[in-house]
């Protein structure tokens, strides 16, 4: 019988978890597949550093092409990261008919439809469930589960350190840069935490989602994004009073032919399944029209959650491999791109502003509202301490479309008895109570 | 391109479902596979009754094997329930060589590794994710997604009616037999509700959870089932006040070589997830040694969720019949059935006991735990209204053997002291606050 072999690229925390589940599952692996799988080539930066997985010594090499065109490999496995070098890499491992694993959320938003292509061409398997949302198995379950449905949103928290600041802000009623310097001293956090808290890690994963989800080449550029750097704990305040609770959110919604992705803070009613996703942790909502409303919930990183996707990948490639399968699994998106304008997506907005207080200051404000037809879910307005002249006012609008509500905003800013807009959110999961 | 021909047997509210969405989805079916998919044959028990899906009144039949035995029918969808005849059209339809998806189940519980057996010599697919938990595609999820782990242990929501009735008894403190009856009301519960809240169809879901989680042949035997009917609205009072939730739970869990499978209703620490799967939702939660912790969450019953898990299968049978590869999923099971013994099985109790209220009570009974190395978590002794003479003691332990507890149980009958051994629940989640 015999083995299946791997060359992984890269031998960080993510590579040493899918060495360690591949030694210590070989019994398992094995029976599932009926071969056993071996690592014949491991990509790493330094030979001789220690490490705490046991790799004979001649298994590992500093030169990429060592992995990638060594004949005896069969599948590539790439946990190195980057993007363009790593890029050129998994292209020259399909041309050579490796079949390919990735956890790489930065290169397959990117490149996953170049990438696909290649594979397909090549008769290879190209599988990156590790690419959105670790250890939770979300691609497959659109893919397969759901693969019956017509999947009309999803709505994701997939990015982990963002919701572990939030959790704790919302807990402890804390700062955001205080608790982002703490998630950072725990290890939640990256020292440059950009790509995080501005939302483009989410972003990243929320476009692989929706081309997956819809059957359509939604590209990176098409999610609009904003993080969660300018969430002040007056914000959060707010909108516990009023019963909610903020969240990252990425939202891919359909609509007839067309679609809108983004990311942003969100407030989410407190009962509703994903304002119980705390911490560090992932989850992905989805509704199709026949299921109705499905969640899955998981780490959404992690060595060892990530590299178990790794490995189930693994898995899949080989069973394909048995049964002489490879390559045939990809389908060609569905429909055309049509990303949605302003004017066509609607969603409830809450706003929260300083006015002046003074004599037919609220009437000015609703009529800017009701000029455009957008009428009240929930009012709330308090003193501001310290303030005698001014009055906090906090809104949650019906549906209004984004390109009324820009408007809005605009003329509001304009309004003299406006001292100030201090924030905006989105709202959904309205219904749930 | 040739079409999938299916036969399907049963047009209840599922097989209406199975129908609405091949006609609904035709384009997305097949986009994804290749080729489209039409309704050759359909058992009924009626042709003329009045249905709600357009069906040619010749593709109807009232003979099992008009569908079963017709030479263009590739795939056998069955939706008709019942076990013994329903056995045997399945064997027969795999021994003519169709492929076969059933949502059936009492029948997988039952007889799975016999039909998985059929399906194996005559090289046909047999699918059944919607057998367990409805609308969530757990079992794919448990065998590729989770794939290369091992699966140390399973906590389901898996059953809807119990759900709901626990839901709320828990929101409403209102007494088991007027929330049964409103469940019955509204169509959550059968007029005979025996199979769902004695925890007999809990259990055969959990026996073909356990069956793949664990990869061995656990029987619906093997599975210790106990309902929600004796649960009474004091318990549920006092679970709440210690900050407990109850839920029918089903736990599948593994300890080195050998296996515990049960249904019972359970207390959970009020912030654990499962504790927030309300109503008729059901939800899967998964222990992996490598991923950690997962849930998966959705719909567990209902025609159109059902209805997709069945078409998702479809559509695996087809594109396995594209590429040829029908009948080669199967894998035997792994391990070879060790269940444990009473002296194996590990939890913490909940109990409630009605004591006379005399010096020296409470260390008569402590000291029956003590004698068995069992401790405390939390203890709370309350006077019982009306009933000076007597009082309530609630306890929690650390972890026990079943065999230490049931011990333990029949000394505190023995005891003078104590009036009435009330109620005892096994606790779970413990590390959730």
């Amino acid at each position: 019988m015999k083995a299946i072999r791997v060359g992984l690229l890269g031998l960080g925390t993510v590579g040493s978890g899918v060495v360690k589940i591949i030694q210590d599952h070989q019994d398992k692996l094995t029976h599932q597949v009926g071969c056993p799988v071996t690592i014949q080539k491991v990509l790493v930066k330094d030979k001789d550093k220690k490490r705490d997985v046991e790799l004979s010594k001649d298994v590992l090499t500093t030169e990429a092409y060592d992995v990638i065109q060594d004949p005896e490999v069969d599948v590539i496995i790439e946990v190195i990261g980057g993007i363009e070098e790593t890029r050129r890499y998994l292209l020259d491992a399909l041309q050579a008919k490796k079949h390919v694993v990735t956890a790489n959320k930065d290169l397959i938003a990117l490149y996953g439809s170049e990438l696909t292509a290649a594979a397909k061409e090549n008769g290879c398997d190209l599988y990156f469930e590790a690419s959105v949302a670790g250890g939770i198995p979300i691609l497959r379950s659109l893919e397969d589960g759901l693969a019956s449905d017509r999947i009309t949103k999803m709505m994701g928290i997939v990015n982990g350190t963002t919701n572990f600041i939030l959790t704790k802000m919302n807990k402890e009623n804390a700062p955001y840069d205080e608790v982002l310097k703490e998630a950072q001293e725990l290890g939640f956090a990256e020292a440059d935490p950009t790509a995080d808290v501005e939302g483009l890690d989410a972003a990243r994963k929320m476009a692989i989602l929706a081309r997956l989800g819809f059957s359509m080449n939604v590209d990176l550029d098409d999610v609009k994004v904003k993080g969660i750097s300018q969430v002040s704990d007056e914000d959060i305040n707010f909108s516990k009073r009023l019963g909610y609770t903020m969240k990252l959110i990425g939202i891919a919604q359909r609509d007839g032919q067309k679609v809108e992705v983004s990311v942003q803070p969100t407030l989410l009613p407190e009962h509703h399944p994903l304002s119980s996703v705390h911490n560090e942790f992932n989850a992905v909502y989805v509704y199709g029209e026949a299921v109705g409303e499905t969640m899955f919930y998981g780490p959404g990183a992690g060595s060892m959650p990530t590299a178990t996707a790794v490995v189930s990948d693994l898995v899949s490639v080989m069973k394909n491999m048995r049964l002489g399968v490879n390559g045939s699994s990809f389908v060609d998106p569905q429909f055309e791109k049509k990303i949605k304008a302003p004017s066509e997506i609607f969603a409830q907005q809450f706003l929260r502003i300083h006015v002046k207080d003074q004599v037919g200051s609220f009437s000015k404000i609703t009529s800017i509202f009701s000029e455009r037809g957008v009428s009240f879910e929930k009012i709330l307005q308090l003193p501001i301490k310290g303030h005698d002249d001014l009055a906090e006012i906090v809104i949650v609008t019906h549906h209004t479309s984004e390109e009324d509500f820009t408007d809005i905003l605009q003329k509001l800013n304009d309004l003299e008895v406006v001292h100030q807009v201090k924030s905006t959110y989105r709202v959904e999961g309205n219904g749930w109570s």
